[in-house]
């Protein structure tokens, strides 16, 4: 599919909507546990920024998840999210995120006529799709938007990736997401897996989404590739704060984009504020070549995480240890 | 110019060959005050490592500089260079940059069979390209292989860039450079300037290079394009050591190209251990919102290395500023 003509560098596509979703894959860098100072001052920042989706957390089970070892993003209980936000009487919507297996969606997920929640993302990993597409379906019939974030996929061949990707377009889901949870992939491979995606999804009227990792420092890269391609939903967190290398900055993603809508400044003083304040916590993200490392071998970040807790600068022997996990 | 056929990711392309300016670009962090340890470890580094070239820094002239102020690589005399290499027994050919109206060429650049100096690269703004073209001619006259690196291309209209672009594909030298000074292309924009030099260049056989500056996280991102497009001469630095924002990452770049000759394992232990020891007298470079900010605004990065250098996060009121330099 080629570029959009709309795509202009000089004008701006008003289809395009940013998620901040700092909370949620942030949280994964401080088990999500943010103050409430910093979750209402984000909620603000975004407001006034004109940012479209915001992203509270995850919505785990308390039966699988114990409520001690995390902050309550992580498990977006209903009356949390009011006390950030009220009745959120803004143009600001609330999404959170659903993963399959670790979520008890048809008790924790109410009806959207009793909650300040306006989307349901639905996170899952090829094999999972079945159960995938009931949770869209249980999350479209309680009244939700959706969208479904298909994991890992720089792992699943191209044969599976398009009968999976055939199956979420048949769906109830609004938009699918292009993830690259493991920031191994290159514009180029973006170009054509965001082709695919749009030619697949477009048949049954679904958007595209794009999530990306900072791994190789490209996210922003792929970011701005997917939007070349026609993805309309684009994935951004503050200052990158997101597991790992961290995500898509979005203060780079409000810049680039042109919408009237988007003001810079709220974010601006955000990062001056409380990213500020949240990085003297030590709470840890971004780039370091351990990341380059495990995003060049298409692997799960984890190993890169732990070198990095342990204060380790030894690449050479690290690089051994990513291989041998391959 | 469509992208070259044989650029395929899983393959390598045998033209491309890669420029390490850890000490030229870098230095402009520390006056480059390295130890001879660090440039002896980097040299060795990039010899085993198949890197093509290295730059050891400016051909500066002591009569407008005080060599006090700076380190010996400000000069590269040819003594301090063969302190390091010998007589350079090794694949790996040696730069040097010269800045019009900042090198005495005349003087201080020896006859190629005096000097272990292979290539030198003359920096130039637009305005300053007929004085280009006679340091080139000089250069060439001397036997050495050359480069123009045109700076602050983002500043200077496509109608001058054509015709001065026109001037040096007719002069001698052998490779013309794509510069991103200031951090503020997109990879779309790299797409388009670099089918504009290759196609201007290529009339005369020369090749073109590119040179990035990571001030919104694109350098490498910026590279991989201007690669696709069918530039050959690509600079990197070790930890993308640079003025400001820094570059491209030399070990992103070295393992993103799969010529066989390259070897990423020497330049992961020069990080782990000579970068690591650089780190702890201060030297500070990399991606910060600041840098984002002149990058996005196209303008020099002093602005913001000031900013870091008084360790300021006032970023509404840092905005507001660069927007007043412009």
């Amino acid at each position: 599919m080629a570029p959009i003509a709309s795509r202009s560098l000089m004008s701006y596509s008003p289809d395009i909507k940013i998620l901040d979703c700092t909370l949620r894959d942030g949280g994964l860098v401080n088990n999500f546990r943010f103050t409430d100072t910093f979750v209402k001052n984000l909620y603000k920042a975004n407001v006034k920024a004109g940012v479209d989706y915001m992203e509270f957390g995850y919505k785990a089970s308390k039966d699988i998840f114990d409520v001690n070892d995390f902050g309550k993003w992580k498990f977006c209980d209903e009356e949390d999210i009011r006390g950030i936000v009220g009745t959120n009487e803004s143009d600001l919507k609330i999404s959170v995120m659903s993963d399959v297996g670790r979520t008890d969606y048809k008790r924790d997920i109410l009806k959207r006529e009793d909650s300040v929640i306006d989307m349901i993302r639905t996170a899952t990993y090829i094999h999972q799709i079945p159960t995938a597409v009931e949770m869209i379906q249980d999350a479209v019939e309680k009244g939700y938007e959706t969208t479904v974030n298909l994991m890992a996929v720089s792992k699943v061949s191209e044969t599976d990736l398009k009968a999976g990707l055939e199956i979420l377009a048949q769906s109830d889901v609004d938009t699918i997401y292009l993830v690259d949870s493991f920031g191994a992939f290159y514009p180029e491979q973006i170009e054509r897996l965001a082709d695919m995606y749009l030619e697949i999804a477009s048949k049954t009227g679904k958007t595209i989404g794009f999530h990306g990792h900072n791994n190789q420092q490209l996210a922003f890269a792929n970011t701005i590739q997917a939007i070349r391609q026609g993805v309309s939903l684009l994935d951004g967190t503050i200052a990158g704060m997101g597991r790992g290398a961290g995500n898509c900055y979005l203060e780079s993603l409000l810049a680039f984009l042109k919408n009237p809508k988007y003001n810079l400044y709220p974010i601006l003083g955000f990062l001056s504020n409380d990213m500020e304040e949240l990085k003297k916590t030590g709470a840890k993200w971004g780039y370091d070549t351990s990341y380059m490392l495990t995003g060049l071998m298409n692997t799960h970040p984890k190993s890169a995480i732990k070198f990095m807790d342990e204060n380790r600068t030894d690449y050479t022997n690290f690089y051994q240890e990513v291989m041998d996990i391959e």
